[in-house]
């Protein structure tokens, strides 16, 4: 019988920097776009290949932080891919809400560089007052 | 008469961390596919915006990395976003070449969870001695 050790062997193939954590990018499985990118601990990833969601490990918060867990706005996982130097995650979602960003918006990535200034191009979808109830 | 330093003032909205580095994201401009991840300091953030090319910061080689100065697979960057903590960059580019990664991938993120194992599933396209000659 396989021990949990030996069936967790893809978690020691992974990098972890010296905090123990990896840059982990959300990506829209379905439009391909650049939703968010977090960080993850062994466990974070480990709890998202278990749950099909993607948990992250919050670094202001310091804990475990299962996107959604307040807006309801999780990230449903169909796939998880490993880089080259096996220390970045990129996740395919479903991004319910259609909202990953904290300030009401579809991508965290709202604002493009133009003419010397960060522009805001994109528009609030949910007042972040009616999202974090 | 702008003052340079005037002029940098969107460089200085970006979180630098304690090493003065952000995580960027080059995406493909057409397909949308995660090439790689690598990382900025300010003079690479800069330089890629007055080049319109990809200048990343080698952590390993603790220098300034042109991307594709030995490949030729420069990336010609059409758009760099910014996200909301401002600690995160995304580029659209072209990717020369069609090859991202050191391995002679389209992307680095060739490799998918599945069974508990990292699986490679997308090709190689060119053997890497041939493209670091």
């Amino acid at each position: 019988m396989a021990t949990t050790d030996s069936m967790n062997n893809w978690l020691d193939s992974v990098k972890w920097d010296s905090d123990g954590l990896v840059p982990a990018i959300a990506q829209d499985a379905r439009s391909g776009r650049i939703l968010m990118m977090a960080w993850m601990n062994r466990e974070a990833l480990q709890r998202s290949a278990e749950l099909n969601q993607a948990v992250y490990w919050s670094r202001s918060r310091n804990r475990l932080w299962h996107k959604g867990e307040t807006s309801g706005h999780v990230q449903h996982l169909s796939e998880i891919r490993l880089d080259c130097d096996a220390d970045v995650i990129v996740l395919q979602v479903e991004q319910v809400g259609g909202i990953a960003c904290h300030t009401g918006r579809e991508s965290c990535f709202y604002r493009v560089l133009k003419d010397g200034e960060w522009q805001v191009v994109d528009a609030v979808l949910k007042d972040p007052k009616d999202i974090y109830q």
